[in-house]
């Protein structure tokens, strides 16, 4: 197997923390999105979409989203279990996932892509150019804003975000509330239940690597 | 169980089809999105993010994303097989549904949302009201039309979407072809193989569900 990583992006962080959480040893390519490295024609080969995490695996097949990743790699080390026990525990798992997904990073995305200078014509990752939309900036801080809102209230009643243990939905999150500080909000300041639960994932050993 | 459903509703569809696949008896409620019932508060009980599929499990637990519905389905009625085999073929499964949903689906919602005058306010689903923004139809209607392109080209080489054999990625994505014709796409017109798949799809009784 093969990792296709990039040290500073949020979205292979996932795949990154998950592979420490397991104690597993898998060889690591650098992609250097900085200077477009996943545009250029031999990253295309390994991944068309032009995007990190990308799991190789020895058959050649490559995996390039994050839940499917570490389903598989459950799939092949099940212990310590993150992605639940069971049909019911998975689908919840996953159901979290997307949910972050969906409100979370891709919110985060629409802010720092339409609004930062370095993301000119780069609104979008993936192999099209596509320009800044400010109005979409706007919307996505305030639909980054609300889930943290939702989180917050949810993390008021609960330990972790779903069955009562650390799983791959925590990691999800995790970075999606360390993602938002990028578009400038004062996430561990304004929501005390994040927080805590925020600082508690914070000191395990795979939130470092 | 229960499965929360609405008839016209591209997403609910899919829930639909894999339900009809597997050829299992689970009650349905269909929610009026028409006339904004999943706003109201009876639904956000059920879902607060104001959406449909939802699954209700037997223990009240509900399920509100496509992925974690299906997969949990198919952890309780594993015949026929939709979702793969063992960790790998699951993995490229959800790989493709991902694919299909972010690269698809929120595309076509984003054409269409953000156009249509039937949604002004509501340029997204859930509980917030988010108002249109021009831009973002044509960004929508322009990354479907890349998404189809790349998918018929994908079919040039492929019977199926994943696995060489129908599965919930074909379920994914013949859903989304058909919406994308809501945004006025030629989709059966314009590309040759995706017409070859789609026609062979469209034969199964699950399609007239």
């Amino acid at each position: 197997m093969k990792f296709y990583d990039c040290q500073t992006a949020p979205s292979p962080r996932r795949v990154r923390m998950f592979i420490a959480e397991k104690g597993i040893d898998v060889p690591v390519v650098q992609v250097d999105l900085r200077n477009g490295e996943q545009l250029g024609e031999a990253f295309r080969k390994i991944n068309p979409r032009c995007t990190v995490p990308v799991l190789e695996l020895d058959d050649g097949t490559c995996l390039n989203d994050t839940l499917a990743i570490c389903h598989y790699l459950e799939s092949v080390f099940p212990e310590p279990n993150l992605m639940g026990r069971d049909g019911r525990e998975q689908a919840l798992v996953m159901n979290w996932h997307e949910q972050v997904l969906t409100e979370g990073y891709l919110a985060g995305a629409d802010a720092l892509r339409n609004f930062s200078k370095g993301f000119e014509n780069r609104a979008l990752t993936g192999p099209g150019n596509f320009k800044q939309i400010p109005e979409l900036a706007e919307r996505g801080k305030r639909r980054l804003e609300e889930f943290m809102e939702m989180l917050d209230g949810h993390l008021a009643k609960a330990s972790y975000i779903v069955l009562d243990r650390f799983t791959m939905a925590d990691i999800g999150a995790f970075v999606c509330a360390d993602f938002a500080t990028w578009v400038k909000l004062p996430v561990r300041e304004r929501w005390p239940n994040i927080r805590r639960w925020f600082d508690e994932i914070a000191q395990r050993p795979s939130a470092s690597v």
